[in-house]
């Protein structure tokens, strides 16, 4: 099967150009001026825009939380992910305590078989650190899970010790995996929530109010120097916090292997949505939760001078009714997550060529190239490149986009950017040289997406 | 009886001049040229320096560690203290988990009385926070204890959570108290230890190494940020790092209030003490451990520039014979601490004129005038003025001391600075005007020594 | 003849505490408790608050500047630094191009003989660093002037090069002067007002908004850089901008002997004033501007920390009417400066007092005791202690002060602060043990003050 | 004229593949697996690395310098450039006082023309700061000539005010020019060559000691603080003080447009080099000087972290014989500068492979990408791509290269790294498709290279 995309404008990290693109099987084979292949189909790309396609490392699909489950399965998230322009996603399978992470792996290989329609791999949120786990961790290395994701909050669920924390680093340096982190100081929050629960302190908007961003810049620290000492690479997921993001860079700085990504609620939301009216805030209830108005700018300038080198989504959708509605009278109840994995492209695409927040080739950078490097991925994926997979996301920048509840493809019931318009519209998307979205329609079969071996963890 | 020092030579932390002392009743009467009064006891000061009595805010005295008890109790560590010019002590009571805080204050309140023979105050450690601890630190404040110590290291002893910090921190902001801190990251240290251990590493010097300055700059960080959300003043004890250092100069900076001691230990000794022959380590074997040499110019530069504002010994004495022998095959057995009560102020005032670490006022404010300000015994205790308790430490600027297990006062088998003569010799003591030391003679009485009942934190 | 002061309540820069005060001959011979000397006048203080005089390091009396001269001279000039409760400046003499220093040093004692009520000292202005200059600096810390002040602002008339700045610190250090900056970046500034007057903007606020902050950081960073480089102490006066004082914080913190003032006007005032209407901005037209309203919380935290040593006033006044009005049209023809040499105190109180930023002592030590340290008038000058000068300021707490130009004794027709209430009232001020303020009358005759011979830098 | 490279290992800053490349007419046609073009020539690159051609952006040949003239002119130089796998530099045109900038453009242009066998573009050295060159400015920025460099150093030569600096910037930020800053206090250091020579201080090496690390430090923030007053980006040349490298990290944590170069000597020599015998140090005499030994590995750092984005050479050469001689008995006569064009690509590959200092991506970027990004080559050059220019430079990893005065095509009498030998052999060096370097034969003709016309700054 050969693919001719003529005439495109090709945009990667580094360069921009046009050029023609011959894919055969699934691969890039040629670049080039007026390529004369032949080819089973030519599109004609004539004023379109030719990216690689979206990386995003941080979706929940089917992803079980306090009783209820994330409203994404396999099937419905990697669909809208596709949609989005997003052709690879890296989910969490969650060792629970007590049970083993090769456990884990073979459950969430499960939830993902037959239905994915893009590829897929996989961190392993670790709820505890034993000689058990340390031994399973070589095990996933060698089944490509080469990242580990821990928590400095949410105590007796997920927090581990610092000394747990210590050595999974050490381990993970041995081995070649990456330690993510999810930093937030679980212990005082505790305190602040059920002190502000206490006082009558119920709506949602008190989730924010009782995670400040110090809590979030500590647990940073903490994180930061565990990793020096352990002398091992470090990420941080979805930061927040401008006094997360000073720790990140003081630490980058001084040379150290520290990773961050930051998500597109905290560029684009903020904790005034906590205040819309009745229960809506509850849409919002996510950890760490959306921060003041102060935050963002000082997140987009990491992003520019790749202090931060990633944005995913954190994609973990639950329905107001039914789901959020179970925090109704105690915001501590509220399941914790917002939908995001089909918006997160447009949104940035849009702040890049409307607000000039950075250039095309840094856009491709922090949703595609840098995800796929960090995480073990390139070149097979994160570039349009002879030998890559052909994931590729085109865009019309002439056309524009509107996101809605009622015609978004993620299966939750509303839209955190509802009625928002954003520059720039997806035509068609690849994945492995298929055409998966054209205009709309969707031709991704699901079970069609492979789940990804990934490479040890490499300092790009 | 009334006592006339003729004269003089006075520094305070601000003066310096010459003039004659008359004190009543155990408190400065009257400072001035050419002083007529009749008095019990006339002392000619001349070409002697009268300094206010040092105060060592940091000893523990009588103090059970690990099947042991630190070798000097309340009779030889006041004594001692005395023979080296501090003429008040703050010791700490321990509330040790599932007891009362109330019960440690009866129970150490019971250990000075009869014995001590200079004036005393207490801190009270707290080993877990609960309702039931919160609400004894208003009875012990109200009684005069005003500070409370808590740590980040030694889990499963006397390691608490961040929560259990935060909130004792807001506990204290509110009543008018101090928390201060043992700042190392126990949960670290602990697994270092083991690692260390298993590979068969037990000498002492392992003690510093599993140990790194980084660990108690992670948790001098946290406990800073715990500080800052809580509102509320903290104190560090014993720092000994200089990336410690750097963390309480920072928030010093932005004006948050932070306060923070060191030791004689950290400035005067270093790493290489841990490699003397055979087990002569384990003399210094205490926590935080001694540094690298590159650390102590960071510790003087903080003592001049006031990022530190005390500098006390942390006193925890134990004999080499019985009890440092107990770790003689497992570092971590060693019980931790050093003897200092008495060595402190000769070694640092030898630093102040011998090596121009700072100036005479300066080492009187770092080694009684802060110390009282910030313990809330100002003005009672820590300066020469009219009103204030004269307690009083006469130095003779053309003498010298020598430095031995030998000759010194404290009950403990060995001296961490053997054999080294400090310029300036110690020839009066005057404890609420009583002369104490006459030299080399001790006329002070176990039992004279009064418990101070001390005044709530004010930001000095 | 001996004065005896009863029952005040004495504060220095460390202590605080209720004596009686006798002095003899000028000088402070006692202080007690109960004091019962043969006195030749004796006040009773019950009530009164007794503090150190205060002592201005910056005032520029008969003062000649762009075809003017500044209002006050040093009869009138003297007079009103009393009544404010100042009983010492130095003010500067100035070495013009072309002149000798030593001729410069003999107009300004001319100028000060047989005016001055209070004591004075000089510090010398340089506006060129030649052979001969460096040479004259040695002559005159022979007599007594200890200090000298160079610009990097004014180009063509006090602006000296970065080289000429150097080879001063270098020679200061080697003779034990200490080194005034006036810290701006003149080159830049320059082309700014000429782009600004090109533009038709010639009012008052664009004095300010041809000076940004930026360019007194970048002149106080190059000055720290070239005082690390000659390793010679610098102090720089009338510290405006937050980001200057960031400088001179990282200095300290890096030990460099590194001081600044900074200026009541700075703490009370802001960048609104240049908006009044009419040409009553010109009042507030000084180098450094008034800054907006964000900078003075960080300038209250360096003075609270320490970075900030001194307040001084830059006591400089020009009439409205016949000098400020030279600028009318042009507000770089606004001659620069403002009164506030007697106002000092009493705003510093009134803040200390009544919105808590700082403790009294520490009031006491700015406005006294660290000046008198750092320019060599310490311990005669500058505190509360035997064998000190009787310098003295008796403040009625109780009582408050309205200023106002009307009423004010500073030779200018307008008051800065007009209509302004301080909380305590000036009741009584002491100059070497004679009362020349007494409840608003005057008694300090001109000559009487002395000429200061300052001793040599010594790093407080 | 077609050329078919099968087979190579290309390696642009962000891919790395295995891929035939088809060149037309000098362009870059095609990219791709088994591509079958009618080629006039075809290379088999099995085995071999494809990277883009190296630019320098900083060369001065045939440069006057104090009465003699750097060796390498255009022609000899270009050459010793290519056979180093430099296919594009920068050199530097120079505005004398007095004359017009853009009679020093066609002066240089002149001095190209007929000789330069690779492309090249100029800079243009301001060395005042008029209303006439503020005009020429936008005339040379029309002619492709859109850099200018400005000098804080060489007083009464090319140095120019803060106010001159400052202008132009303001005047850069306007026409889309970037400035180029040598940073170096020149007023300071002309005080120090001064005082050395004064004690009788003549060797080489005093080059170095009256060049503190902190003058150029000092300089580094000026003009971040002027550039940010400006409103303007910055780049910095030859930046080689870890001090400097301080200073625009923090710029650019704060997102400030600052960038900067570092150049091979201050990588791979350092302060020793002048303690050479005899007068061998002469050779090593450029300024900045070499640093001690602690100041590399903060460069490579700063490389690693892009905080420094460009090595470039600051080629600069002088024979020993003749020229360096010059300075025999005064080293402030040494001609300044050093000889490196050739040199720089194989020492970097060099530490990229062999000590791992970074990845071949970051390779390329530092030594092409950047540079033509920064300086408005881009995409014509500096990338493989599709539509740039085919100037590549492939290398064999298994060879290896000697380096020596003896072989070197550089025409200066010695060779900095003489003796050393690098990994990696330079085979076939190619300039818009033609090869010019065949395994050390050059077909490279003089006159061949063409001028560049620079676009606009945009910020990467």
């Amino acid at each position: 099967m050969k693919t001719l995309i003529k005439n495109g404008h090709i945009v990667t990290a580094v360069d921009d150009y046009h050029a023609d693109l011959l894919i055969d099987d699934g691969v890039i084979m040629q670049i080039g001026k007026n390529l004369s292949a032949q080819a089973d189909d030519v599109l004609d790309a004539q004023g379109l825009l030719i990216l690689p396609g979206g990386i995003d490392v941080h979706t929940h699909f089917d992803m079980p939380f306090g009783g209820t489950t994330s409203s994404d399965d396999f099937e419905t998230g990697t669909r809208a992910a596709a949609f989005g322009g997003t052709t690879t996603i890296i989910d969490f399978a969650i060792q629970q305590r007590g049970h083993s992470a090769q456990e884990a792996f073979e459950t969430w290989l499960g939830k993902a078989e037959g239905k994915a329609s893009i590829d897929y791999g996989f961190h392993m949120i670790l709820s505890e650190v034993t000689p058990a786990t340390l031994a399973d961790m070589g095990w996933l290395v060698d089944r490509g899970v080469t990242s580990f994701k821990l928590f400095t909050a949410y105590p007796g669920v997920f927090m581990v010790s610092d000394g747990e924390i210590f050595q999974a680093l050490q381990r993970a340096g041995e081995i070649g995996a990456l330690i993510a982190m999810h930093a937030e100081n679980g212990s005082v929050i505790d305190v602040l929530v059920q002190q502000a629960l206490a006082k009558g302190h119920t709506e949602p908007k008190y989730h924010a109010l009782t995670r400040p961003p110090q809590a979030e810049a500590e647990a940073t620290h903490r994180v930061i120097a565990l990793a020096e000492m352990a002398n091992s690479p470090v990420y941080f997921v979805h930061l927040s916090a401008l006094q997360a993001l000073d720790e990140v860079t003081m630490a980058r700085d001084k040379g150290q292997a520290v990773f961050a990504e930051t998500c597109p609620q905290y560029l684009f939301l903020d904790y005034t949505n906590y205040e819309e009216e009745g229960f809506n805030g509850a849409k919002y209830v996510m950890s760490p939760p959306l921060r003041t108005h102060e935050h963002a700018p000082h997140l987009w300038r990491g992003l520019a001078g790749n202090d931060l080198q990633v944005v995913s989504t954190d994609h973990c959708p639950f329905c107001m009714k039914e789901q959020k509605i179970l925090g109704r009278d105690d915001f501590s109840k509220i399941p914790n997550g917002a939908p995001g994995v089909e918006t997160r492209l447009s949104l940035l695409y849009d702040a890049t060529v409307r607000q000039s927040r950075m250039s095309l080739n840094r856009f491709v950078e922090i949703t595609s190239t840098s995800p796929a490097k960090i995480f073990g991925l390139f070149p097979r994926k994160g570039t349009i490149a002879v030998g890559s997979d052909a994931d590729l996301v085109i865009f019309d920048p002439e056309g524009s986009m509107l996101w809605s509840a009622k015609t978004h493809h993620m299966r939750v019931d509303y839209n955190p950017y509802e009625g928002r318009v954003t520059q720039g519209a997806i035509r068609y998307v690849y994945s492995r040289g298929e055409k998966i979205v054209d205009n709309g329609q969707y031709f991704g079969k699901p079970g069609r997406g492979q789940f990804l071996v990934r490479n040890h963890f490499v300092k790009p």
